[in-house]
């Protein structure tokens, strides 16, 4: 194992001291973990926070087995130490990385292939804000939703982690982008990112509304963390052969819809969650977005949206913004 | 227009007097069809019944823009006249055929490319049972479903036309074969088919019957004309990757499902309606069920499931029958 200098054997995290509300997230002292087989240790610089790890600290998203039980699902930072067989970084490279979990932390433990260069000019609070939601994009809406240029791609939920990055990088692949948002504020936030339509939910019905912006043909590929009575109505708003893609459901799990529009439509319904995939399949996504979208980062074509960026002791007030919901963009620790 | 020496200008055809039971099936004079560019007139000698046919006679299904008001989707007999630039079938030729409508008639055109030859060693009334669930169950279990050899298939509706052909062709393929079906004597029918556990689903659990088969893993891919209250237990039966093929929603369009499911296990819910689909689609279907399955019927490793032979008259004793939902396999109209 290759290391810095003095890597001290102890460190500072933020654990779940007990489910509950922000106030468990709590400072503790642990083992810094050490790198296995083609794992890299990354001194974290900063930490993005995601809604699983909300629910995670809830007691409703337990961490899967083999998986670190701090929350963190990303992080960007210096190699500090590689692990047995690791070939592509060495200590003191730049990385942001997709972790399986212990992001919140001074120190994280990744596989190396799940782990990519930091952009060129990107700062470590830009590059920590990255990798969930470009991982989660790009499978979601390119590869699962296969969407096409010339495509329309409804986001619900533009103004989330999320939905900056899906509108950003469907327009840069040439796509026609429609979302919703809760108040008009956040609508003109996403139409400054470039959506050609930004629906307010509260006020505005979004099938009429997709609808009328296609001229009756409906949307292509629909990314969707709504579910409930939003599913209905996505069948309704998709065009012939569209493809709903369901990342979460927090509107509720259960559905009542009416799938002869499945029939009909030549829909197809399916979704994905990141965090279980294999280490492979991560690996396998990182090529992609190095290669395809790493560019466009490099060229600031595409960019994070940053909404707050607080001290990694103060996890509890980065969990209590995206509980009130009012924030545009991620969240991100900074824990330098 | 090449065409057989002294058709006649008037047939008989069973007509939708007027919307309503099987007695409203009633026979009509009426011209002789003359075929189009690249379409093909054929003297029917069989006709195959579908459930459409019957949802049509309700008044439920009008057809499409363009269609022969007449029921009927699918004829067996021989080419009785050629449309200007018809390539492939001269007249004489014995062919089957996917009908936009119109198939309970002495005489149907359709397009060139959506006949197939009589399979060698086939009756008319053999081969007219062919179409509908051949292209039916090729698109959505191989094509849309992506079924691959050494996956499980649970078919709903056994004994069905779609049922009897999926069985069939699914072991023909290489894959496990789980089905539902009402009675004892269905389920003892479709193991004779081939189908490697049949489920009772008046006295049996299927979602609980198809986990246990499968050891805990669940169908890959599962065909269903059920919806309602099944669409949430395909989602529990399904395998992680499964994919769900709504084809009709006899149960009801309705369904109260956990989407979450969706998410978790990476399922794909989809389905296809044919009549609506593109001539070129169709004779998509046609060409890939011509290689891959027409030598299948050839060799009778797979076959047609045969449940009643009725005149053309007694289409409505036919339509009769289908309400019932005691056959077995394919009704079919003889028309000689």
């Amino acid at each position: 194992m290759a290391a810095y200098p003095n890597l001290p054997a102890r460190m500072t995290v933020i654990a779940i001291s007990q489910p509950g509300g922000p106030m468990v997230l709590k400072p503790e002292r642990r083992d810094v973990p050490v790198p296995g087989e083609g794992e890299i240790l990354i001194k974290v610089r900063a930490a993005g926070v995601n809604r699983p790890d909300v629910l995670q600290r809830k007691g409703a998203y337990p961490p899967p087995p083999g998986a670190s039980d701090l929350p963190g699902l990303e992080v960007a930072g210096e190699v500090a130490a590689t692990g047995p067989g690791v070939k592509r970084w060495r200590v003191g490279d730049q990385v942001c990385a997709l972790a399986p979990g212990g992001g919140y932390a001074e120190y994280c433990k990744v596989h190396e292939s799940n782990a990519l260069p930091v952009p060129a000019g990107f700062t470590m609070t830009e590059a920590a804000a990255l990798p969930e939601t470009f991982f989660t994009v790009w499978h979601n809406v390119f590869e699962r939703g296969a969407l096409k240029p010339g495509e329309t791609l409804l986001v619900h939920g533009g103004t989330s982690g999320i939905g900056t990055t899906a509108i950003q990088l469907a327009k840069a692949f040439g796509s026609t982008v429609i979302t919703t948002a809760g108040s008009d504020e956040k609508c003109a936030a996403c139409l400054k990112l470039g959506a050609d339509r930004a629906i307010n939910y509260r006020s505005e019905d979004f099938v009429a509304e997709v609808k009328h912006f296609t001229e009756g043909r409906g949307a292509d590929v629909i990314l969707d963390m709504v579910g409930g009575d939003y599913v209905n109505r996505n069948y309704s708003a998709a065009a012939i052969a569209g493809r709903i893609v369901q990342i979460a459901v927090q509107g509720g799990a259960t559905a009542q819809a009416d799938v002869s529009k499945l029939m009909v439509k030549r829909l197809v319904h399916t979704g994905s969650t990141l965090r279980p995939r294999t280490i492979e399949f991560k690996g396998a996504v990182a090529a992609a977005l190095e290669s395809q979208v790493w560019p466009l980062l490099e060229k600031r074509q595409v960019a994070p949206v940053l909404d707050t960026i607080l001290p990694l002791k103060e996890a509890w007030r980065a969990h209590e913004r995206m509980e009130e919901g009012a924030h545009i963009g991620k969240i991100v620790l900074d824990v330098a």
